[in-house]
């Protein structure tokens, strides 16, 4: 499914992360050690490699939130709930309900939990939930746009060669309407889902596995998530990683720090493709 | 630890349980088949056990929620970040980290996740949070009051001869703190924490590991709590469940219906002791 990528291409690109991480980019901040994190000076000299990260082989990108748009969710939360702020409660109960089955061996795809907990808040705030509402709510997760500064950002990390994948807690046919929805499709070259494993990220089965089938070493991939928890897993399997703190969120503390930690896609792949 | 307790009225109390379930008690809704959930009728004949719930050995009861009342620490999420309602928002955070170091297989103490997802919901949030104001709320966890309905139930429950145990996601001198400072230490034969499995609760180890522990089948154990999600582990662990709908919380929709529905910890203690 691959499109041809010539292996000269690949290694350039690859070899400009790194020295423009060395280099210096503005927003974003790399890791250059194990365990610290520091601002990328302006006008620094060249460090070695072996003291910095690893070149990746492929960028993973999480999907919803990191590319698509949950905002796009808020109208009909307001017009069912009365308030479009528990679309962020929503949210939350589905991160950790879908934990909550992982941990209980009781694994169903991750749409089937979000009704479940869509039904558990509506009777919960005492709010008549339909199933049409239900399936409109649900439906909606199909079709969220990608954040304005994703689009582009791909195509210009496309365009530089890198083998590109998505990893997502979406189920298989989930993410491929998401992906053509939100116009994204071409710029990958496959979706992984936790649907194989039946565990949702961020088991560690759930990363463990997307290296095996992507038949690299866990630290020559590259996850890009705007998720705290995602991050923290994909570490602690191995990988480097980059968090997008959109909304001014930040990473997990209990976490190594994260390999990049940019605002958003576009200074993610300006600070990638210097 | 465990005092003294004559097997007659051990079977006595335990006996009571059920027939009382059988005969109905107000407010309170008992499974009477594998799936179904029904109120029970006010006069209803008397049920042939082996079609309903089997008699618990052991009752096992959640702590925070459950028994002690979290809102003791609005005020100060109040005085920090300027919003009470935030309290509600760390403690979901909690409850969804402590499953994310779980599955990462990065376990640390229900204590030291809370102080972690309180700093990133401060950063998060732009509120700069002090050491000392960070203590101050983990510390107030360990002074948290009982619910006004708990003292007198657990009274009665231990009157009836119940053995009766703790299993919380906090860690073992944070229980012992938090039963003495509510005054609930007399009545409980011994806690059982998260902490010798290293995974937190809903993981389905805990319920098998504490089965063992008590050296009871799960069949013969009723865990009591006030979150859904302990409830949905329990059952999937083979165990009996009572939940306590506090505020209007309704079971997580794709578990077993509860043994046991009741409002709070009188209408349970009065459903069993009828």
């Amino acid at each position: 499914m691959r499109p041809q990528m010539s292996r000269r291409k690949f290694i350039l690109a690859a070899s400009s992360v790194w020295s423009a991480l060395n280099a210096g980019v503005r927003n974003c901040f790399a890791k250059t050690g194990a365990e610290n994190s520091t601002p990328l000076p302006s006008r620094s000299p060249s460090q070695s490699e072996s003291s910095g990260p690893t070149k990746p082989k492929v960028l993973v990108f999480d999907v919803n939130q990191t590319m698509l748009d949950l905002n796009a969710l808020r109208p009909q939360f307001a017009r069912v709930f009365g308030d479009g702020k528990l679309l962020d409660e929503w949210f939350s109960l589905l991160l950790h309900y879908s934990l909550v089955v992982t941990v209980a061996d009781a694994y169903a795809d991750f749409g089937t939990v979000g009704r479940a907990v869509l039904e558990m808040l509506a009777s919960t705030k005492g709010v008549k939930l339909s199933s049409e509402d239900a399936t409109k709510i649900l439906q909606g997760v199909l079709i969220m746009p990608a954040h304005p500064d994703v689009p582009e950002s791909l195509k210009r990390l496309r365009a530089a060669g890198f083998r590109m994948v998505t990893l997502t807690n979406s189920g298989p046919p989930a993410v491929k309407a998401q992906l053509q929805n939100a116009g994204l499709t071409q710029y990958f070259d496959e979706s992984i889902s936790v649907d194989s494993v039946r565990r949702f990220k961020p088991d560690l089965e759930v990363y463990r596995s997307a290296a095996v089938h992507l038949g690299a070493q866990p630290a020559e991939l590259l996850l890009i998530a705007a998720h705290p928890w995602d991050v923290f897993g994909a570490m602690k399997a191995g990988w480097q990683a980059a968090f997008l703190a959109r909304n001014g969120i930040t990473p997990f503390p209990m976490g190594p720090k994260p390999t990049i930690n940019c605002p958003d896609m576009k200074t993610f792949a300006d600070a990638i493709l210097k």
